[in-house]
């Protein structure tokens, strides 16, 4: 964890006053269940909930721990220290690994719901960004060359759809993740009712886990990582956009400057896309972490350890980056700076070149041969690329152009509103009839 | 592609043959709705369907395609040499990739039809040992190491439940690449109505991407191969428990081993797990590729092409390599050797100490501290490990353990039905009512 | 293997051919020192060489595969039908992997002696355009915005050095992975004298493996791998910087284009980097080879096979695309064609405040505080940034500034030579004295 | 970074403290440079040194960059806050990134001596437990089955060789990025003599970066972050081994288990190789860490700042984890409980079978055939496998072998010297003379 790159709520997820929480609730359901099924008194269940309002000791848990190398039993010894010796009811029948997998997956879930609330902030930001710019032309590119007109209420509302589809991925990691497991040693539930199970997981949230073994299998939380994987890719994809617009020779649009930033301790001018290329490195980290999970697949029989320090981790640095990642990108959505005077100054760079498709159509149209119709534009476009030309001007004095297109037909094409007629389609689309 | 890795039917969703064929149904299709708008001739689209039992000469295409160094260009003219002028009416208002990257998501649909019927075969073997090996019991092992009683059907049956959750992520993955765009040069419809792309799809069975740029958005493919990629750890997971279980020293199973096979040239009796350490291999492969696949979602603006190259490579590797040990895998399952009286002696090696947990816990019920209960057990067990002593003997002879249990009870806690009692509860979980 | 991204010679590393004529090689320098250890009679070792010219018949050593499922053994069955009965004398006390990681090493080591060669082309492509460019002035950008004058030979010269340094780097990796092992089931030389090992790799330009299990350990494959990716992740920072320049706005260079090829079949003015484009893709590729390489390296015990499938695609796939990009990358610096007068043009876009850093540096030196002075040159370049002025107009319009610099002091800070007075001496350091 | 795997010394390479101390000393030694040349004043230089001895107050540093948002200049405001206005002559001439950069290859030079003094002292405990167990012989095992007899000596020496290896890679990685570099804002010294980096780094024990541009190139780290992980991939390698020796089934080896230490909540008798499940969990995180390394290499033009965010992840966490590792590994090496006698239990296993090899190599030189030889061979073994025969019994009853071998041939083939002969010849290759 990276404090720069840390948000409070999502740390709070990850701190030890949370996990031990998250035990001793899991611990306590555990024991109403217990007294329900009749293993242990009813009064050592209640006995247990004294302790909800508590504070956890955690450096005399600590202290415990350097001496049993052992947390669950550590944290169990307290809780004695605590509610007195009816703890001894607690954590019956259950093994370390209900505990911790259940908190775990608890953790996860709190962490996702922070990030679907990360993304639908995202979310509107690129919608109402969209919505403003629907019809604030800009040239598109291909391989960053010019290619045809479009908007930048457009390039929002890609962003848009395909944030919108990383929601639905993590909508989907998060019930992979949202399961439970209070089964026992080797997850036969021989010294405990899957009533515990099902008891603990109905009050937290979670559903049971079918069939574990000590442990939650483990390819659900390669799948949940996968997921972060995938939405911080989609992050950098944003994130190059803009940097690439705020380029000195694109200049389309800057990140937000506020008054009392310096750019460079040596060139004041300088305005860098500082944001967006520190996104560009923290989609590396949270994509990079999907495959140490993948590898956590693999556990030897019903469980080796090897997961656990990486999960150490990724856990909370998958989660803690991409929170902080989403919110940094929803501010720099927000306060993006737009020159829609510069982007049509791109757009006329090369004199009507960027409508050669629609003449070579309308040629093809006239009855020209496709291999013609490609001779006749491309030549006309070579003398503006390397003339300096204006493109209609040379059509119109080409007569194996005109001979097929009159002025007018030719003139029309190099008509702008052409490129933006099925805007409105697409944004109903992407965002459903307005 | 590893030819020794493939399997027939996957090859052929890659090969050129496919490709070609699928380009020519999209171009024909979308003469159709062309032809529906008045766009072009009834008559042109007629006659491109000319062409629908006609064979495509590759060699042909490839050698225009050296001249022009553009596929979709050489495909075009290849067709008009078999259809004749009309063909000019193809293609247009489209571009290339309206054409490859509709292509390639149907190439992936297709893998992934495949890969599901893989996963549904497998799915059947699983589901057949598990049920044969329900009350076969074994020892479950955590970190390597004996703990509790289990039963090999356990193990199928949560191998099967993974690769059921893998199944469901494979489907979401399908339907995450099942779109096609026909959207023109930056995705703005500009020269060509939306309609055609509906009909293209409908017909190809897919679904109009929401929107598009020239390209497809990559975030769905990093998706499609993230999902791969989990598939793949799941298939390391079962091939892991396989070779463990086939160490000389465990020998709970093998791989079937063919009358004909030579294990080694220098050790005649030597049986490898070699199937399962291929598998091994191959996961590691097919996770790797998600990574490449996640850079690919950051293109530049409208496109860059930097995603083609990577996807000439994951495309056919990833989803070939997983159909192939998919199948592998289904055939190590079906006829894997089990050997249950081996699994019986492994579980007998220490004499009894296999039911400490359960001695501990009743020990606990019977008002013995949990600390004094553990160093009942553990005194107990440390002679049994140290000196091969009887566990049961050990702790009838121990007047702190009998003050607190009786002979009858302590015996009954050595039985092993007690393990087993929630194998029906479980199966029934992971396999519904039977 | 991408047919399209493979040339013939790495090809050939990897072919069948190559594969059992290494094998041979092997095993018949291993009867050599047999013969001269007496474990076998000379006339054996002398009889095996009757094979150095004939050929295999890889279709037979098949059909034996695919009956004995092993692989030397099919080889050394077929070899006893080319040479007679006394091929029984061959492999005696070896093992199947002292061939098969042997002949692997090799086909790493003649790897690497075309990828060194690969990039001695690369390397000369790349001085010989630096010396061309020395002084070509261009502007410097950090974050994608202006700074401060280089010159594009100054870019050359760091790629060259770049590349340098994975040349330097890749001889590491070749040294890695240059050794040969002939130690038997697990590496204890028990059936044969280690004087065998040496003389086949002295014979065949290794070194010894110092100590080997079954297997040649698999550090040394990561490594050599890693270091293929680090080279890739190289050609990507040229790819980008190309591609960066041939953008439509900033157009300092552009990939040559042949005469026949079409950019597009839509927009015929476009010329696309797609060659740096799909190196950028191919880097992807040989990164993503280094972590299956590294996940290779814990085998079990003497040795586990799980590596062997993965080698199946990272040894042909890393060599033949590393080998590929290279050439191609090779190829577009040769042909690059490289625009100074754009280069001029835009390093003048900001009409002088591209010397804001040396007016800041010379009003600190005049005695005005860092603080004074930053907000001097800020507020006079903020009028060039936003209202298109002149920076020297302005500036010597400023009275503060002209308090502490004379006219004359203020125009010697916009001459460009400033800048690339240490062009020779950078030089030098990259290349030596001339 | 994770607290419970890390280690104060590496943590401190990465404090805030030490950060600010080397951003000093480069400044520092900077003044001295520029002072000698004239370009500062000598009194100037002199008054830097003077916080020498002063303490940084880190929050007032970072209370300015809250406000300044730049870090650099947030320090030097501070050292003017320090030593006086004669702080504006400290960084003239120079860019943020080359205090950055500069320092940043500090830290790692730093770490790489750490770690090289880890592996000196993982080396030394591997080379003690080689000799103790030069001759403790146990079974050797390929794909997990039993193969031939070698050493626990042998095992312990391999992986010193590997580990050497390392060490050696990592010097090499040192040496990758133990450069700095002062050559300002694009990196062509405009506004700063070389003199002054090669000052400098002569002072700080760093070579000059023979060319760098904003920034020192960042293959350099891709390499070292690449060293890293293949250390890593050799810590899981031994940590793998060590996990199968203490197997249940296996046990052939232990980790140390201190008295306190409660290896389970529930089963007492379970004693898990926790240490090396961790460890190799952690080389999963550190050899992760390489391909975010790779994606650095990268930059756009002159430099972009992506690669920072990943840094600031990856040089802590990498180095301080892998110094973790290193030192866990160890502990575990020296404390390693090891079990000669269980070693000779799982060789004796199979009644003789082990010794097939030379059983079948033996009939060979007797000139039986290699397919009959082979067929015998498998024929008495199949015999010990299935029914549990004696080997050695089983071959003195074949007359068919008998017929090529004699009874006191057959036996000297299970003498277990024979394995061990080249024990002496492989450690001098290893470690040297004696």
């Amino acid at each position: 964890m990276i404090p720069r790159y840390a948000r409070p709520d999502m740390v709070a997820v990850w701190s030890p006053e949370t996990k031990f929480r998250l035990w001793y609730e899991i611990e306590a359901h555990a024991c109403d269940a217990q007294a329900e099924l009749g293993v242990i008194p009813r009064s050592a269940a209640e006995t247990v909930w004294k302790a909800r309002d508590m504070a956890f000791d955690i450096d005399r848990i600590d202290e415990i721990e350097r001496e049993t190398k052992h947390d669950v039993i550590a944290f169990l010894t307290h809780l004695s220290e605590l509610v007195g010796p009816e703890a001894r009811f607690v954590h019956q029948g259950m093994t370390s690994s209900d505990v911790l997998d259940t908190c775990f997956n608890l953790q996860l879930v709190r962490a996702s719901d922070l990030l679907l609330a990360d993304m639908d902030a995202l979310l509107a930001a690129l919608k109402r960004r969209a919505y403003e710019h629907k019809d604030t032309v800009r040239i598109g590119r291909s391989h960053g060359i010019h290619a045809e007109p479009t908007t930048m209420g457009l390039t929002f509302a890609r962003f848009y759809a395909e944030m919108k589809r990383n929601r639905t991925r993590l909508e989907n990691a998060r019930r992979e993740i949202a399961t439970g497991a209070i089964s026992g040693a080797v997850g036969t539930f021989a010294n405990i009712d899957p009533f515990v199970e099902e008891h603990v997981c109905k009050a937290m949230g979670l559903e049971p886990e079918p069939i574990s073994t000590q442990v939650i299998p483990r390819d659900r939380h390669a799948a949940f990582f996968a997921a972060l994987g995938v939405a911080a890719s989609s992050i950098e994809n944003v994130a190059i956009e803009i940097r690439h617009m705020q380029r000195t020779e694109v200049l389309e649009a800057e990140e937000y400057f506020s008054p009392g930033q310096k750019g460079s301790s040596a060139m004041p001018h300088k305005r860098n896309p500082v944001l967006t290329e520190n996104l560009t490195g923290l989609a590396r980290m949270v994509r990079g972490y999907a495959l140490p999970a993948m590898e956590n697949v693999a556990l030897w029989h019903e469980r080796d350890i090897s997961h656990s320090s990486v999960e150490r981790y990724i856990g909370p640095d998958a989660t803690i980056t991409l929170d902080f990642a989403l919110a940094r990108l929803t501010g720099v959505i927000e306060k993006l700076v737009v020159y829609p005077e510069n982007m049509e100054r791109n757009l006329n760079q090369f004199r009507g070149l960027v409508h050669s498709q629609r003449v070579l159509l309308a040629l093809t149209q006239a009855g020209v041969s496709r291999e013609d119709s490609y001779r006749l534009v491309q030549r006309n476009a070579m003398k503006v690329w390397e003339q300096g030309k204006d493109f209609l001007t040379e059509l119109k004095a080409d007569p194996e152009v005109t001979a097929a297109l009159s002025e007018a037909e030719l003139e029309e094409k190099f008509d702008l509103g052409y490129h933006l007629k099925r805007v409105d389609v697409i944004f109903e689309r992407v965002f459903g009839k307005a």
